[in-house]
C-alpha cells in the first residue's frame, strides 16, 4: 500500500508540474481518453450533489478548455503554484486505485501579487498505465470555499 | 530510515485527513490510551516551558474535549485545511519512533471565507500498532506565531 | 526513480528544517564546496537571464553571508516556515541527480505576524555523498514573484 501511495504522490508532483510551468498541451496524458474532471464546493460534495462549477469529459473537452483559454479568453495573466499534500485513502480498486489527495494553490498574478487561491482536495480514481504510469479516469476537485473568484481559467 | 520516514508521513496524512473530514470521533484511534496531546508556541517550546495552550492526557480527555465541542461549546462553524510536510529527524528510539513535521492550516469559515491559521510543527512520539500503524504517545504542536486566535477549537 | 525521489524529498526536509530552527550554521553541509546558490524569479529565469538577487559560489561565501547575518546586518528579528512539495523531474545525470521542487516560505515576525513571504521552486543538481546522503552542487532557487520583499535575508 505504501508503494501505492508513492507512486500516487509522484504521479501528482509531476500533474501539478505541468500546470505550474504552463505547459498545458501535455495535461491529457494524465487522463484517460474518456476521464471525467469536474470541480466542485465542499457543501455541494458533502450534499451529494453533481459537480457545479466544471465538468469535463473526455481529453477533447479538455483540450478544447486549454485551446480557448490560449487563443479566445480574454483574462489577466496569471500562474498557479500548486503545493500538494501527500494522498490518504490509497486503495486497490479493480485494476486500478482510488486516493484522496490534499491540496492548496497560490496564484500569481503578472504583476507580482501572489495570493492563496484555493484550498480543498482531490478526490482520484487511477487506471494502469500512460507515460506518467498512473492516468486519471476521475479527478473530482473538491473546493473548500464556496467563495470561488470568477477567474477560473486554467485548471486546478 | 526512509521506510519509517514514509510510514509517518503516511500516518500523518491519515490524521489531517480524519480532522479535516471532521470525523473527530475517530481522532482517538491515532492514539495510546495514555498520550500525551499539547499546544504550545515556538518561544514557549524554545525557553523550555511546559505547554501553555492545550494539555491533554489520555484518549478520555481527547474523547471528552471534542464531545463538548460537539455539543456545549457556542462557536462559528469552520473547517481546517491540514498541509503537511515531510517528517525530518525520524529516528528509532526504544520500541518506538520519534520524528518532527512540519504543518500550516487554513481555516475555512462558513460563508467561505479562507485564511491561513497557524504555521508550526509536530513533535512526536511514536509506539508502534494500532490500526494507523503507528499510534501517537506524543504530539506537541508547536505554533510559530504567539498570536493564537482565540478560536481554537479543532485539535490542531 | 522512486527512491530517488524519496531520497531528494528526505533531503528537502532535513534542509528546511534546518534553516526553520536557524540552525544555519549547519547549512554548509547540505552543499558541495564549490556549490552554486542562486535566488532569481520565474520571469528571469524564463528568459534565460543570469540570477539577479542572490548568487553565491561556495561554501565559503555561503558562511560569510549567514556570518554577516549572525554580526553585522541589523534588521527586524524573523523565521521563515517552509512548506515543501514533492519533487518533479528527478533525473539522473553522471554520477549525480536533477530535480525541481515547489516551495512556500511563510514568514514569522518577532511579533508573532505571519504572512506569506515566496513561493517558487527549486532547481537543483545534486551529487552523492555528504552527511545529509546528497550534496547540492547547484540550488537555483526561482520565486514565483518579482515583488521580493527587500528583507531577504535568511537562505530560501
Amino acid at each position: 500500500m505504501r508503494d501505492d501511495l508513492i507512486r500516487v504522490a509522484h504521479f501528482n508532483a509531476a500533474y501539478a508540474d505541468c500546470i505550474d510551468h504552463d505547459e498545458l498541451e501535455r495535461l491529457s496524458a494524465f487522463f484517460t481518453d474518456d476521464c471525467h474532471y469536474k470541480i466542485t464546493t465542499w457543501d455541494n460534495w458533502r450534499a451529494g450533489y453533481p459537480a457545479g462549477i466544471v465538468y469535463l469529459r473526455g481529453t477533447g473537452m479538455l483540450r478544447d478548455r486549454i485551446s480557448a483559454m490560449r487563443n479566445a479568453n480574454v483574462f489577466e495573466p496569471h500562474r498557479y503554484r500548486h503545493m500538494l499534500g501527500l494522498p490518504s485513502h490509497v486503495l486497490r480498486e479493480g485494476n486500478g486505485l482510488t486516493a484522496r489527495t490534499p491540496f492548496s494553490v497560490f496564484r500569481i498574478m503578472q504583476d507580482g501579487t501572489t495570493a492563496l487561491f484555493a484550498t480543498g482536495e482531490y478526490i482520484d480514481r487511477f487506471t494502469e498505465g500512460g507515460e506518467h504510469d498512473l492516468q486519471l479516469s476521475e479527478r473530482l476537485v473538491v473546493c473548500d470555499s464556496a467563495r470561488m473568484d470568477t477567474l477560473l481559467v486554467i485548471p486546478l
